[in-house]
């Protein structure tokens, strides 16, 4: 394509997302050329057509997911926005067993918006995408008015292959599984909290955003196929409520032991004086693992030889529940209840 | 899977959407059990996944678009944002040459939208996805607070499957092409504008979104393979900003002849009434096609013969020009430049 030449280039200093970004004339195709090009770049959204093409492996199918990316603020310790787009995606395709193949994003930008973070937000997000091996081939712009938005939205959408045979799914989960997790629990939630709040935690909490298909498919390689029944990631809602989807999902009950279930120090500290559970705090690179009993230390073991998996535990199992119940036996002795997160402790962390 | 039950149903009398519905806990499922569920219904959705699966005929290659849709009002005489966001993601995708598979949606809502008007608009888009037969699989919904986005949001992605072989797209006009557009503009921008500024034009004018992927499968069967050089919708930026970026994707100019621009009288009379230029006003359910000179005919006659390209017209050709202009002969015989659209005088007009 012939690049167009603008009478005056972006003012990354100064300049400012106004409604002609989003009108889709001149001045659209120059946020496209200057910003998100650079930062995005790849063959297919170079082209610059209204669709990306894909060459497909032959003998799969396809997975497609969508999140939208609405996390207040935008930067975090650990991550921002862009890359968190990158990772939500990849992950959701990730937890059906597939390969992620190609992302396309969109961004609802409000007005007065400025340049330069936009520029960093989308270089983050080629950044994530590059690391992953994942590029976004599509994209779209859309500016509101001031007050109308809140600076910037980025729904991304992911497009993966999974192998024929292959059914990782939340209603495959049986009686005497065996429920793993990929590490700690609650970093994402807690490092968005400790910016948004202005909180001073005594050790700094960093967001565990990663994208977790590299680790899946580890996992999946040491394992025979339909060893691993179900993947998902607890993302809002946290450890608690996935668990909970898929116990409905899969119509049984869930028992977990508390004792086992990772949680950093400073994690636990910070849950503590905020009176939040870990168990509700959203992760953003963590993944449960439910796997045939007699699959389950080889997969804990294949998790545990991944960098973002080397505090994977075994944390409970899959039992009989006609109710569909996920329970915890607390270090005490006793049972405790754990029921879908109910309310919003946080809004907006993803 | 196993349906939950609920203390109380949704209300969708006095119910609004709240921060808890956003949440990714049980208010989330309930919204989506009792409201989008019913509204999009399908199998790969019913799952309850974090992505869709979806079987792909063998010897494809993958199509993937994303639209973000945040027009204003959401709805306006011949639609609203949800029939809107399935149209301009088929359209995306149908553009290329593709066959449209499944959609994705993802909502950004804003705090205080009734739950009345939330499933009016899934509905909506419900009733669009069948009609055009492509389901939405896959979802997202998140919630921002009150004054930081304007009730709805909708994000869509729409993933096609493309025969091997096919090759459309906006580098590959050549100079000596026919181009034709595919029935009358500015429909769908006039429809929007009327409801958004209240005037009362004489006669109503509505929107001409629809989807467009019959239409192009008819025309692509009306004539030899790679006859069709490029297919794009003029949405913002209308048909002048769309020939532009071909001009510009494909290196050459093209020469358009006024008169021959369909053009409903009642939009004509709008746009003189508003100072608007029906070149620049979005469209919804049209297509430029640029055709080999050979093929014309069939490919005009082919969309004809469609409900949807009744009005269809050749208005103009390719032409040689290193400045890759395109130009207008007008009524008396000179010539106008037509530019690509600067300022925006419709914002979120999709």
């Amino acid at each position: 394509m012939t690049r167009e030449r603008y009478i005056r280039p972006l003012d990354f200093k100064r300049g400012c997302i106004d409604m002609n970004h989003g009108a889709g004339g001149r001045a659209s195709a120059q946020l496209f050329d200057e910003l998100f090009l650079p930062a995005l770049d790849n063959p297919a959204l170079r082209a610059g057509d209204d669709g990306a093409v894909l060459e497909l492996p032959p003998g799969q199918r396809l997975v497609l997911s969508t999140d939208a990316h609405v996390v207040a603020p935008r930067v975090f310790p650990g991550g921002d926005i862009g890359s968190l787009a990158v990772h939500g995606s990849i992950n959701d395709v990730a937890m059906m067993g597939a390969a992620p193949l190609a992302l396309s994003a969109a961004f609802v930008l409000e007005e007065g918006l400025p340049l330069a973070e936009l520029r960093r937000i989308a270089e983050s997000m080629g950044a994530a995408a590059r690391a992953a091996g994942v590029p976004v081939v599509a994209g779209d712009t859309k500016v509101v008015q001031r007050g109308q938005g809140d600076g910037v939205f980025i729904i991304s959408s992911c497009v993966g292959v999974l192998a024929q045979g292959r059914c990782i799914d939340g209603a495959r989960a049986r009686v005497g599984d065996v429920v793993l997790v990929s590490g700690s629990i609650g970093e994402h939630g807690i490092a968005v909290l400790s910016q948004r709040e202005s909180l001073q935690f005594d050790a700094a909490i960093e967001s565990d955003s990663a994208a977790l298909h590299g680790l899946v498919a580890q996992l999946l390689a040491a394992v025979p196929e339909g060893a691993v029944r179900v993947l998902r990631d607890p993302t809002r809602g946290g450890l608690a409520t996935t668990l909970n989807e898929i116990a409905r999902q899969s119509g049984l009950g869930l028992l977990l032991q508390e004792a086992s279930i990772p949680l950093r120090p400073e994690v636990a500290a910070a849950c503590e004086l905020l009176g939040l559970d870990p168990l509700y705090i959203a992760n953003e690179g963590k993944c449960v693992v439910i796997c045939a009993p007699e699959h389950a230390d080889a997969a804990l073991a294949a998790l545990r030889a991944h960098p973002l998996g080397r505090a994977a535990a075994r944390i409970g199992e899959c039992v009989a529940d006609g109710q569909h119940f996920v329970q915890m036996s607390t270090g005490l002795g006793g049972r405790r209840m754990v029921d879908w997160l109910a309310g919003d402790p946080l809004p907006r962390i993803c």
